[in-house]
């Protein structure tokens, strides 16, 4: 029996989650499981330190383990991987002012736990709050003196199953969907990253409006998760 | 003194390009040049072989030759690349019918000879003339006897540069965009693959629909030059 | 204030955590963390389904997630991974009877969420865990018919720290630690493998004689701690 | 119907090819085609800096692009490019003064577009004139003061065909001949490198002497090519 | 026929042996044959440089050549090896006084020349000696002052074969073994490090106790021939 | 004081080293010293199997183990040792019938203990008599009934050093060559392969003679004592 398409999937954000990362967040939707952990780097890369103006730096890293899916992953770096970590490092620059963080690296690990669609935008949902802890933290060592969060970045996929736009796809509805699309937006509702593949089909300008549409709603409600989870 | 914002830049696409692979075109927009060719694999991979129903795939490799950019690139795989031919891929599977060519696997090699903005899109318009020349060939082969193509597939780039939406950036441009935006499309008007970034800023919707409404005025001209060369 | 000599760490082991993996299991020991997953493999290797007389397999993979320890590390295999996923694929194979699991290959996936000392030998505990539900399920499908599980198999560590033999390091004992030994045992009290080591210093016939027989009480409060879990 | 043996195949040398490159050369040899570029570097590796008396490089690379053989070739390094371009970079530090272009390294990429034999002695003979270019720019943008460049160096293949012996070998006549020999040149009609192999059968005194006088014949016309091709 | 469980192989240990490094040995233990070069380091890595207090380090690498066992290896590093180097780096480490040689690395390479069981500890007892000859060639070249040696380490392998227990297995008798382990020790008769494995069966106190004392007999032996070796 | 340029340097050819190959040779040349042994291999490649007419193959492996040099060498694939090893194969296959061996595949590695110059001719010298070896091993066994075996393969380095030219370069003579060339002959006195190169200057067509005559004096010497070494 399927979803009704407008609602997310449940949305738990579990702060400081053990680990020794100074942001550790568990993030799980419906049953996709994701662990993002911010680390701040001691050693910035050479190119870093000679940025002029100076400037930090956020990049992110995208894991599953190998037990995340029914049939066993084999660890190590592929082509899908590092699609998704790229994206998921521009969505967080977008959350950052980079300026006001001088020589700071932070290393956001989404490592998969379990797999059961929407890894990458779950990914970038928890990996904001994890980011916003070592900031947080990165401050209280006195590593950074201002503020360098301008807000809350989150994402959502959407896509077209049986010619009907459905939020929040889990891995069955993605597997049937002719166009998935995720979007990445910040709590002023401007897109930061939109990417829709219609890799089955093809998509027209309203259903591209629809999809966008649908999104919108859905970020809406994981930003104010987000925040809430801030606020504990 | 920068190029009005709303026309492509010029473009020439050579079919036939001399190269031993069953498509090649050399493909060129302002200074952008890349060779493009299909090459009909004679030993498809395991999986392919074993598909049901039988299908073919199509899948690409991009690249930039060291010598495209004012600093040598090393050799070799990297994050961007892969990202990139993943894109590629996509889309020139958009523009087949994969049913209709069993058994046979193209790859579509991209190779950039001079890398001035938009090699990505540039790399989708003239794949798919390469992609159809290979098709040809195979069908002229007797590898296939029905004809795999749906129809055309092009792509561009747009971006908010300034404040201003801007067609089919070069690098000048590109560098400079708060916005970086590829589509691709059919010949039908229909989304393909739509790909927006703001990493040095947001969009909203309506800067959204303006950028997608100029690249759909770019793809078709993009496409009618594809279609003029194949004809040739 | 140093722990007591004697006890172990608080022990939690967490079956049936959320992963797809067919054993899944979060074992916690003080501060150290691991995930593991049993996967059945469905498509054993070459010379495991060539192996006369007919048998199994199983093996592990041990990992530290980037954000495990405080100084952030880098992904990938290196070879303090690769000599402790040795150890724990010798050890859960004494676990087993592999002629009673023709066919079946098992991979052990122990992921480090926090490592504070002992990660290897939590592992070894932990994935037996893991390991027996696995097998559990593989009869349920009907892979598999007898019963492979020979018996409990867990490992803890031992240390000579400022002369006196301490049971179950975390890292701030272990890094002080002049002489470090990790004790795999079964459930009737058989050695399975010891590895002790000197690197800071060297231990007498008597230390060893002392540092076993800690371990030895370690393991026996282990391995009831697996059948209690098991139970459940 | 075979060429006669003694003419070198049409050859087109092309100044200037569209690339981003200090020197950029399109050479042609009958269907062989190779893209030369000469780029000038502007971080030279740690051990340059360091010699002693101050010093430049030349080095180079070779490549065949995938669609450059009827079987689409993969990517990637492998032990014939490997010493492919180890004998390029030879032959064109043998046309340079090292000493005249200190701290400056040149590397000459030859990317083989189309392979219908020859191709590393039409790199050669191509790539000296892509370095000339090169090293002409380094001194217009007063990177080095004095000309490093010797004299023209280049390359041609000779072979023994049937038992005759043959000049400009395509890759028809290669994949026949008994003998195949790379013979690399300067303008004075020295030899900088002799590389004869009889994998499919050996040589004798008076044959060796036969292949090298077709080889000399025909590398004093390359440079006469070179040459002609410098001046415009 | 076999041997008698207790005598040590035939044991030679040829110094000087031709090689370049700074000390290099030949050891023979019956069949199996190691070559053990000691190479001191004049570029010690950045880590080295900033030890403080300053000190030295001591490394191992462990290699089989290809054509020691009847089935030709291939090359190139695998887990075995890896894990194999670490325990002789560990051992050669309890040998030295680290603080004695500061801002010296010396790496001892273990190449196997011919593998007929025990290579690892045949290779710890020879790499002693190779050491041992370098660290007098290092003080000699006036690197360093002290004498960094603390004493002679050597290492056995001892198993239970048949149920019986059995000193320095040829590669035979290891393939029967339930049990296998290895023991490192110095010429007090302390403990370095000790692997014991079970992977065929498990063992208990008793015969582990029996264990130790076989290895500690051969020990013995092995380092008076070391010392032997070391005063010709 | 300098070697008279005519002699070879002392030469000693030891069949039969210990080690488990099916031919095994320890060959030294002066202080060059290269192990050579030569493994049937008992599962050929696949595209060998295929190979019609049925044939067999030659391959070598060339690599300097760390210690070989004075400075140590890092362990692991080089572009030189790429080169090296294509040669050495090529040179071997020249000796035999591959018709006569079908099936079979044999390896022949170089491994290098101690390198003084000169390292890749005197592993061919070394390495034919271990293949030799290696066949009469196979036919001893049955897996081939005719012996490929053509003929002996040596090779010798020329060179000219201070205008003179030298034969069998040792190291301190090779660093200080104008020209070196590489010269592999049978026993006939036919070229099997001629490789001269002048990185540091050019050499002419007198030279080139005078390099030839004296290479074919050596390996007249060189064949002699390989057959006299398999006479024994």
């Amino acid at each position: 029996m399927p979803r009704r398409t407008n609602p997310l999937r449940p949305l738990k954000i579990t702060r400081g989650y053990k680990t020794a990362a100074a942001g550790s967040v568990l993030i799980e939707a419906g049953n996709t499981r994701v662990l993002c952990t911010a680390s701040v780097c001691t050693n910035p890369p050479a190119w870093l330190e000679k940025a002029d103006p100076p400037r930090g730096w956020v990049t992110a890293e995208y894991n599953m383990l190998p037990g995340s899916t029914p049939d066993r992953q084999k660890r190590g770096p592929n082509s899908r991987a590092t699609e998704i970590q790229r994206l998921i490092g521009r969505s967080l620059r977008a959350a950052v002012d980079l300026e006001k963080m001088p020589g700071i690296q932070i290393t956001c690990d989404c490592d998969v736990l379990c797999a059961d669609g929407g890894t990458r935008t779950v990914s970038i949902t928890g990996a904001y709050v994890a980011l916003a802890d070592a900031l947080t933290q990165a401050r209280r060592d006195k590593l950074i003196t201002a503020n360098p969060l301008i807000g809350p970045v989150a994402a959502v996929s959407v896509g077209i199953v049986d010619g009907r736009v459905v939020l929040d796809l889990d891995y069955q509805l993605d597997v049937n969907a002719e166009v998935d699309m995720n979007v990445v937006m910040n709590h002023r509702g401007q897109y930061i990253e939109v990417q829709g593949t219609g890799e089955k089909g093809t998509f027209d300008q309203d259903q591209l409006d629809q999809l966008l549409t649908l999104a919108r709603s859905g970020i809406r409600k994981l930003i104010a998760a987000q925040k809430k989870a801030l606020r504990q």
